[in-house]
């Protein structure tokens, strides 16, 4: 193990989406993250899709590079165990990472007397404490009534589940502050992270509640189009889409390049009294733009299309399918982040490691998704220095269990 | 300052979303971001939304808590200040991020000569430097394919930009993952992440290019509904829209009881011969499950579907715009993440804090973005050093700029 997290533990009891993929993201920068699950495996270790065998290739993503400990959780003696996994000594240990219900024997006030300095992130729906996920989350966002095509009545829901994703990146950063913290001050602490908060602080972010309370104005459903700029989808000759945008001048430049639109350009400055150059200019003459931009779309294939913009260094992408980009050669075959991995009771196909670079260390190649229970020896051994014929016994009285 | 951040430095020059994000992610957690900007402001200083003045509520909301100074990006002396800024002493400090192109005076190595140990965090758009913004990247993911109303030809665009949110926050995870490492070995580093990177990486780690490649499927577009367990959108008799869902079996009991479907669901256990206990139960009969809820949500008010759903513990959400969103009592107004906040230039509304609660410390209220160079005299006094004849020298001189 060679990440820039090397020698970090995390213990993480989680299912679903933010928490496994917030430890997925330490164990791909080399952090030992150990996962937890019952004997007959978590909430989410059957969920799709799945293979035509059953198996969850939903699960083998978010679960790649972890150890797991299968435990039968209802017993005393297993939580006994996992207590001590959690509080288990060490400067780089002690650190716990779960969106089960911080109660009983998993609330920090229990684990915290055996390890006074430990660091528990509670990732929870709401602030109080009540269950919610993405799709519920997003749909008090606002988000949902101003996506889809123009002229679309009631909601669209988000298919990229936003709200899970930025929680997972900021429950792992939120570990690192706290450990910062303890190495600087000794101190553990119990890190609170409701989903639904990581939602609310994105809409004030991005300005969505200042707009509503200073303008008085609701953002009405603007299709594909950007708001307050330029960027749009357009249809090639060959019935495929391609994203078309415009951030600044050098974007204006480089589509009137592709396209040989500066005369047009001139011309709709000219006619419509804006600048092109600015935001507010490009967003009021859109109609005009896209009246230029559309039939020089569509009497191209998107290959003559992708071509031209690329040439120019035009701000543009072409829209892909899930099976398209899959077989990607610059995406996805060619790129070193992927590598093709077997993943045992699913098959081999092209995997991604972490998405960041750090200059000090080589990055980790990705690793698969543990079987439920594979390293529950040599963790109980390993890390709780049992030895093998109380392992044995354990196994016996069904207390641990795995592999699977 | 009492965040779990306090006293670590970082310096920014960034535009748009994803890096100013990141910044303001560290600095509500107490750390002092300081943002330079040319004397003209940066690409995204008026980026709309907009007030009736013109002031950017977007930039605003990306940059609270931040400290501004404005400097001449152009002159040979600004460029000297700010990389003396960047590299200035300390173990705290240090560290810059950017979204700027890291060439010539920027480039990693060159900033390098003047602090062996300095931390850089370079977002960019691909992996190869080119530009990409958060639409032309999830144009590639196969997102927006399957995005939007069943029956709607081409993409969707998503709304809510995930990538740039993402990207904010591992941004800020490896920045302290890279002081992490430099605290325990000395070493600084490079750090690349490209934005296009974590849409890919997400896409793997969601199960999408397994389906794809595992399967050899192209998952359909599915419109509201949650692939693979039940979800969907329903309308009520007011004409308003909830979310309801059911992701375990406390979620299928929880709505039985707020509509009386037990013996209804028993019933559609035993014609179509599902467990509904199951994700793929409740998949396989989500025609006759919505043929249940549909008529119940439309026969009542919001009012009285959101008490029923609410008593029973039910999964669910009811669909708000923005504006209600901005006036909702429950999520902003007695929310403790949000203040009321005076932005100058622009009013009072409610502004997001961090949503990460740390046991160790208070959460900081949110405090607002700068003016441009609103600091700019105090980081050159305060950091490097400079008397106030030479700061007043350099504001002659037009190398330095601010408050504005």
């Amino acid at each position: 193990m060679t990440g820039i997290l090397s020698g970090l533990r995390v213990v993480e009891g989680s299912a679903f989406i933010a928490a496994p993929l917030g430890g997925m993201t330490l164990a791909q920068l080399g952090a030992d993250v150990i996962r937890f699950d019952d004997l007959a495996g978590g909430l989410d270790s059957d969920r799709w899709p799945v293979t035509k065998d059953g198996a969850s290739i939903y699960w083998a993503g978010l679960n790649k590079g972890k150890r797991s400990i299968a435990v039968d959780l209802r017993s005393p003696k297993g939580r006994e165990l996992l207590t001590a996994l959690i509080t288990a000594p060490g400067e780089n240990a002690g650190i716990f990472s779960t969106n089960m219900p911080a109660r009983g024997w998993l609330a920090y006030e229990e684990l915290a007397k055996k390890r006074a300095d430990l660091i528990a992130l509670n990732i929870v729906g709401a602030r109080d404490g009540s269950a919610h996920v993405d799709y519920t989350v997003n749909a008090i966002t606002g988000f949902p009534m101003v996506t889809g095509p123009v002229g679309h009545q009631g909601p669209a829901n988000s298919v990229v589940p936003p709200w899970d994703i930025a929680t997972a990146y900021a429950g792992a950063m939120a570990i690192l502050a706290a450990e910062r913290h303890r190495r600087l001050t000794g101190q553990g602490q119990r890190i609170v992270l409701p989903l639904q908060d990581i939602a609310l602080s994105t809409v004030s972010a991005t300005g969505y509640i200042g707009e509503a309370v200073v303008n008085e104005v609701d953002r009405p459903r603007l299709g594909n189009e950007i708001f307050g700029t330029f960027g749009r989808d357009f249809r090639t000759k060959d019935g495929r889409w391609v994203m078309i945008c415009m951030f600044s001048d050098r974007h204006v430049d480089a589509l009137a390049a592709a396209g040989g639109f500066t005369d047009a350009f001139a011309a709709i400055e000219k006619k419509t009294g804006v600048d092109l150059k600015s935001d507010a200019g490009r967003w009021n003459a859109r109609a005009e733009i896209c009246a230029l931009i559309e039939p020089w779309v569509a009497r191209h294939t998107t290959e003559e299309i992708g071509a031209a913009l690329k040439k120019a260094g035009a701000l543009w992408a072409p829209y892909k399918s899930f099976r398209e980009l899959s077989a990607d050669k610059e995406l996805v075959q060619d790129n070193p982040l992927f590598t093709v991995l077997d993943q045992p009771g699913i098959g081999s196909y092209p995997v991604a490691a972490s998405p960041l670079q750090f200059g000090a260390v080589p990055r980790e190649a990705p690793r698969p998704a543990p079987t439920l229970g594979q390293h529950t020896d040599e963790i109980l051994s390993g890390i709780l220095g049992l030895p093998a014929h109380e392992i044995a016994q354990l196994h016996d009285a069904k207390v641990v269990g795995g592999p699977r």
